[in-house]
């Protein structure tokens, strides 16, 4: 009854942007992304038949906030697969994820949870059983159950069977490399779930990013396959110039680039300029991740660093996916 | 056969954004501009029967590039229509347009040019028919005949007999002020010629931006002709975000903001949050124009002329249409 996991966060090259049905958090369109081994969650849940109700800790400190109701609430799932109803649990949770890079910490936080939820219950699940059951915590968690280069395939199920993730390529397929740069701290105006919903029920150019899907999917796939640096890149940052013009798009419109993002956008394409292949994309939050190569990493770096309005810059490998410990 | 015209420029509201004849200039959709007092040009044209060539200065300088060859092919129009082929022209521009504050000084100097050379050759056109051919120069020049609010109606023919400017609301309707936010100087990658046909061809939200525009064009009419610059300004910066979105839809992407122009984007939207009813819009480049009221003018001087990355702001009131001197 007690079982600990690790999960690493990722980051989507072609993003998930809006759901088709909120409660079980099925998206409107496939996404892809990759599994980065430096972010991770280590989560340790432990079912007692004496415990009252749920305790739940993150970094060893208890919360009581609406994210302990949102982490119990989701345990009712395992619980009541398991027919455990009315069973406890101790969650304990280390998050190595700076919440201040941007990184949405509920991948990988959901995806440990629901991984040590299952072993620790004996669920005996199947990856895609696990992804499934992951999704259902957060919609980009279901991705960080594989390392390497993941599919989260949309589905066409009202029920949900049919949406999960499967892995496209192993972490060792090729080595690529994230910077996660961190901008000088500003508030988000809008959060993504609700920038999300806005952008679905209001924008314009909803109907264009969804048909422009498909073929980014399968190209990036192909790139992918390949190791095609500059194919991946170049498909990633369109795909995410779209996710933010459709914001642009939504009614009352709105953005999450600041000016500074824009800095750091401008000085990814003066990189490409000076032949320094590097691409950039941004999720829901103003801060900018740069994919590059190797053997670029300290001319990348330089660059970044001395770009005015960056307050850090942290650098990843792509990761693996759940492991128990 | 000597006329001279004075024309001001303009600041499109609802943006011209695509072609659907680029020869004719034919647009794919209306747009809706306000005419600005403090930008014009004015031109003398002379036709006479001894000159081998026309010739043209601007500023008093000789010009003899590729915007000769524009104006002395856009005199041919004028030649044919007045069967007075192999007439030449003397044609002397003083333009009053900073080009540095980003406004296209073709909408002037087409309106301008047209006028002159309408008068000139005694051919008594209605505005419609002027507007007709101003279109023909450039195609936001169209707009420039009428002073105060401006429509464009796209038209449906394909020889365009229906796609020219007509007045929403005179001058001394309503006393709105136009900021021009000049940025420090920086090269602009794309013209907006090239931009726009990008854009049209390869944009993924093209569609989707030329569907919303009869909405917009509706209702910002209403909130001209209410004077109610809340509803005008909101429409005019969301139709603004959605255009320069269509670009980022494009393939290759690509944008005419820079970091500086977001910063003068917080900036006005800094002034809201004061409750100080300010709005931008962009044209096809990196400067920002701030519609603000009167009574408003020295708060969004003080805040635009202290922001970082402006070198210059320049203010203008509602101008008229086309004077003949």
């Amino acid at each position: 009854m007690r079982a600990t996991a690790k999960a690493h966060t990722n980051i989507a090259l072609i993003k998930y942007w809006g759901k088709r049905n909120e409660e079980l958090i099925l998206p409107t369109n496939s996404s892809l992304s990759v599994t980065l081994d430096g972010f991770y969650t280590e989560t340790t849940v432990h079912f007692k038949e004496d415990l009252k109700r749920d305790i739940f800790t993150l970094n060893k400190e208890e919360i009581t906030n609406i994210a302990y109701d949102r982490v119990t609430n989701y345990l009712d799932l395992f619980r009541n697969y398991a027919n455990k109803q009315g069973v406890f649990a101790e969650v304990h949770s280390i998050n190595k994820v700076p919440t201040a890079a941007g990184f949405a910490s509920s991948a990988s936080g959901f995806a440990a949870l629901a991984a040590a939820s299952a072993k620790a219950l004996q669920l005996h699940l199947t990856d895609e059983e696990l992804s499934r059951f992951t999704r259902q915590g957060s919609g980009s968690a279901c991705r960080s159950i594989y390392g390497g280069f993941v599919e989260w395939e949309k589905g066409q199920r009202d029920d949900g069977m049919d949406s999960f993730a499967i892995q496209i390529a192993p972490q060792d397929h090729w080595d690529i490399r994230v910077a996660a740069v961190v901008l000088t701290a500003k508030e988000k105006d809008v959060s993504s779930r609700i920038g999300m919903k806005r952008t679905v029920d209001t924008s314009v150019f909803y109907d264009g990013w969804l048909e422009s899907l498909p073929k980014d999917l399968q190209e990036i796939k192909e790139g992918i396959m390949a190791c095609d640096f500059e194919k991946v890149g170049a498909i990633a940052e369109a795909n995410c110039l779209k996710m933010h013009a459709t914001t642009l798009g939504a009614y009352p419109p709105f953005t999450y680039w600041q000016d500074t993002t824009m800095t750091v956008m401008q000085t990814v394409q003066q990189l490409r300029k000076n032949n320094i292949p590097a691409y950039f994309t941004i999720d829901a939050g103003p801060n900018v991740k740069v994919l590059y190569l190797p053997e670029d990493e300290q001319r990348v770096l330089d660059k970044l660093q001395n770009t005015e309005g960056v307050s850090e810059v942290i650098v990843s490998k792509v990761g693996n996916g759940i492991s128990y410990v």
